[in-house]
């Protein structure tokens, strides 16, 4: 690797990073549920949560929804690491193994394909004894608006 | 309409919403977040939620996980009519329009289709102007137990 | 209905039927795999094909690409009865029933949503005797050009 | 890698090949759309196919359901490389770039995820130029039925 992509993935790190700060600071669904962001990279995050009692579900397990949730936030903290905003438009997701109250869960996104204003993420998300939970794969698509400037519009 | 058919029409009612009230007893993730239930019947259910201050995102409007988790809850009740426990496999959901603090959100979730173990149910989302801001298809596949049984196995 | 209304319809049913000749007389692909269009109308449309002995698949039942093949066309010649030309973005389809050679299929396609450039279509699938043999939904997404001027791009 | 894993890799080889040898002599669809395989493994397959003139739609461009067709194709040989048969339960599909007669496709699937009778697959189609055309996503579950048997039964 040459100084010179070195240096330019620096910056992709450093301008991933300010991204998932500003996001953050917004982000009030994805600190209510207790994640934390465990990395960010150009295109790629990680995050993590546990399960709470109140996310039980009416079959006793965890509700579906908040693992979509964590899958969720993990992919917008991915495909907002350009500083152009980004949000989701389409997004599926396959439940594979019931997950319990207490439950360490991660999930990791990893971009998929980027062209335009469209791209695609894969998400995984797996329990403490790093079996498989969920995937998740998100369709996103840019929209005015950067979010390294405070006053831009962040209406889709 | 034959007194035969109005009577199972009426006793497919009656067991639809005791299998509702046997699922809302313990789901704690659709109680805590502040969800209610409009209408059951056989293999529908309509339920509403009003986006609160912590279910924004970094954009600064609904996380769209919260609009997923309303059709989400609304879906597992209407496939869970038919007192056999049943469980969401894969979920799709496309988001249609942002969602702002405050909204009254309601979901109608309807059966597409049902054979055998499996099941498919769409749910749409609409705001409080009636404008679809979420559409979402759902497949379930029933497991052991039964809801209006207190002591049978709720793991998938 | 009023007579401005009526007439409304009629313009609008003209324009879906002369948008789907359009489309239908470039189609080599539908036409190649023996498909009728049995109505058109705006946002809708609903095609027939039979299962030849070169659509089995390994299995010795009809390749599932084919019943996709199917519910897709179905799904073009339905986003495409408002003249601006629509392309597909993405569809997903469930298999819910084996379909056997020589068995009729019949698509119909109907408008679940459309905003801006944006809808949605879902498409259910049956065999002859009317039973439903896949469920499919797809994002169709306007592109430049118009289907009734002939010298219009045809380039997403 | 011992000599023990070394002599399980080539007999896993081995059977997805005998697999995939079973399901190519029935698979009328795939060869009659000029289909090749270029490559199988243990949960994983390479098929190429050429656009020919009959696969252009009503835009012409290449109908996405024989894209759809290619994917799908990949993603059966690729689970069907364990004897067991599998079918498609759900497959979703990403249309990502126009494709134009006489082009080249190559379609990869991988195995993402197995557990129990159902599998997720991931499909990726490239044309000539290796730019991804296509993002492809298969729900297999296994059927009653073995591939390596002449008279098993192949009904789902």
């Amino acid at each position: 690797m040459s100084a010179r992509d070195t240096a330019d993935e620096a910056g992709a790190q450093k301008l991933a990073q300010a991204c998932a700060d500003a996001m953050w600071r917004e982000d009030r669904a994805s600190q209510s549920l207790g994640m934390t962001i465990q990395r960010i990279g150009r295109g790629e995050a990680v995050l993590a949560m546990t399960v709470r009692q109140d996310m039980t579900n009416g079959h006793g397990i965890c509700h579906g929804g908040f693992i979509f949730m964590l899958a969720d936030s993990t992919f917008a903290f991915a495909c907002n690491t350009y500083s152009q905003r980004a949000v989701a438009q389409q997004c599926a997701v396959t439940f594979i193994k019931p997950v319990r109250t207490g439950e360490s869960l991660t999930a990791h996104a990893v971009e998929r394909s980027r062209t335009g204003r469209n791209a695609i993420y894969d998400v995984t998300v797996r329990d403490g004894q790093n079996s498989v939970v969920a995937e998740f794969r998100g369709h996103s698509r840019t929209i005015a608006g950067d979010l390294l400037e405070p006053n831009s519009d962040s209406s889709s």
